[in-house]
């Protein structure tokens, strides 16, 4: 276990690496502002998905411990992500970043030929997709907080079991998919093999950004870098894990969304070492209850 | 407050009432199994997306504390609802209520006309749609519990407000919904008007059921016969609210697969008194963990 003395670090105010670059390249008035914060990993799901899908979009970076007012007229928690949506008078907001990627999803379906998942006329492949999203949301995600904020090493030792035990159960679903478009030729027409490929994301070889990439890929990468750094965390040794890990963490509707590992190592510190207020998800996760 | 006394009443394993003739009339197989149990309001959202979309179903009721094999092979947790799809061989398991919603509403959509959501081409009316079933599951599910399985007087009236301030975001979510379509008819044309109405449900006077119904109603009815016999909890007086409830408590969908108010007080006893090993949902509560 490393750095295990709270240095005092605060959270990054402004983006580094090739996120600055993206946020740079996107600081003009567009019909959607994107208000998020450097080392969200709400908002990474969705600026992946404006990135990937190509849909137009202005980056406003806030600081959502100070929840200035803008932001709480387009997020009533004052959380990020949230969207404006200007060719509204008056513009309309949107919350909560499950919510926001079905909303591109859906606008990209209008539009444009890219697809985070599976089309409407594939009900069974497009479920394989929600089940691995409903386990992220509901599973992985807040057992990630859960080790991170542990202080207590026996604490720590159990939640990284736990949070071990979520990337496991993620690779099983992926692998229940990835045994439909492979294995089952005589059930799936080509048309739904494709379909339960497009489902895979880029953990299928050869494919493109999918829906659990975009769900997922945020705290896998911090997972990497965070909790390796402060808890020494080493994710499964799964050859087909790690090859999806890297062909995501390259991808680049991923990398133009990155900053550089020393931006979130400093910006998770606080919870790394549990600090009292540090944020509404850790709250949530100290006193039991589902993330905000 | 009344009922302070555990009877030892155990929980149904046969509908009554309406549910019961629906049951029979869902006797012979079919291409989907739903495997579901006659108490539980997360199938009972599954089955009122059955009736009302007409998709073809059989049901098969189980005792999910028992767990049967069959059951299992479906649904790994062993947690209903559960569906088979008898159409592939062998035939593929689908759980968790949400994502099974979410598949009947595809197959809908690619079979019948009818829809629980506005249709994909209306992006912000589903939005809206998707964050008030966002409030439901995070928010509204989980302190319908802790309200019920909390013991201590004081507790019980905290969670017992925290409970109602559930049901009152809800309702503005809801009014927020209505706004846009009654009061800024500058903003939309008449297809966007009727998408985000679709999207109101039943709480639009005059429409059809819709995705929050489904995703809320099962609550709410036990919230008024539950809640109403253990808490002695009143709703909030609020006309808007109860002629929703009213006309959705009627409604053909709903009130096939609603038994007879004495099966959920017998079977929600175990809750109201938090006795040991009630179910995995109430486990989750006690250990303040997100439900299973």
């Amino acid at each position: 276990m490393s750095s295990r003395t709270d240095s005092g670090r605060s959270y990054h105010k402004e983006c580094t690496g090739d996120a600055l670059d993206t946020a740079k390249d996107h600081s003009r008035d567009e019909a959607i502002t994107l208000f998020g914060s450097c080392f969200c990993p709400f908002v990474q799901r969705v600026w992946i998905a404006f990135e990937y899908l190509g849909i137009p979009y202005k980056v406003y970076e806030v600081d959502p411990y100070q929840k200035p007012q803008d932001l709480l007229e387009v997020s009533p928690k004052g959380l990020v992500p949230g969207l404006r949506l200007n060719e509204f008078n008056p513009p309309r907001g949107l919350n909560e970043s499950t919510v926001i990627l079905e909303y591109l999803q859906d606008l990209s379906t209008a539009t444009t030929s890219k697809s985070l998942l599976p089309s409407v006329g594939n009900p069974y492949a497009r479920s394989l997709v929600r089940l691995q999203a409903d386990h992220v949301n509901r599973n992985l995600v807040p057992a990630f907080y859960r080790f991170l904020q542990a202080q207590d090493p026996e604490v720590q030792a159990t939640a990284g079991k736990e949070y071990t035990a979520t990337i496991e159960t993620l690779v099983s679903l992926l692998e229940r998919t990835e045994r439909e478009v492979v294995e089952q030729g005589g059930v799936f027409g080509d048309g739904e093999r494709r379909a339960l490929a497009i489902g895979l994301g880029l953990w299928f070889e050869g494919g493109s950004l999918g829906w659990i990439d975009a769900m997922a890929g945020p705290w896998l990468y911090r997972t990497k870098v965070v909790l390796g750094h402060y808890r020494g965390f080493k994710l499964p040794s799964n050859p087909k894990l790690q090859n999806w890990l890297d062909r995501l963490f390259e991808y680049p509707a991923f990398k133009a969304t990155r900053s550089s590992d020393q931006l979130y190592i400093d910006s998770y510190e606080r919870y790394a070492f549990n600090r009292p207020n540090t944020s509404q998800v850790a709250n949530a996760i100290n006193s039991g209850r589902a993330l905000p």
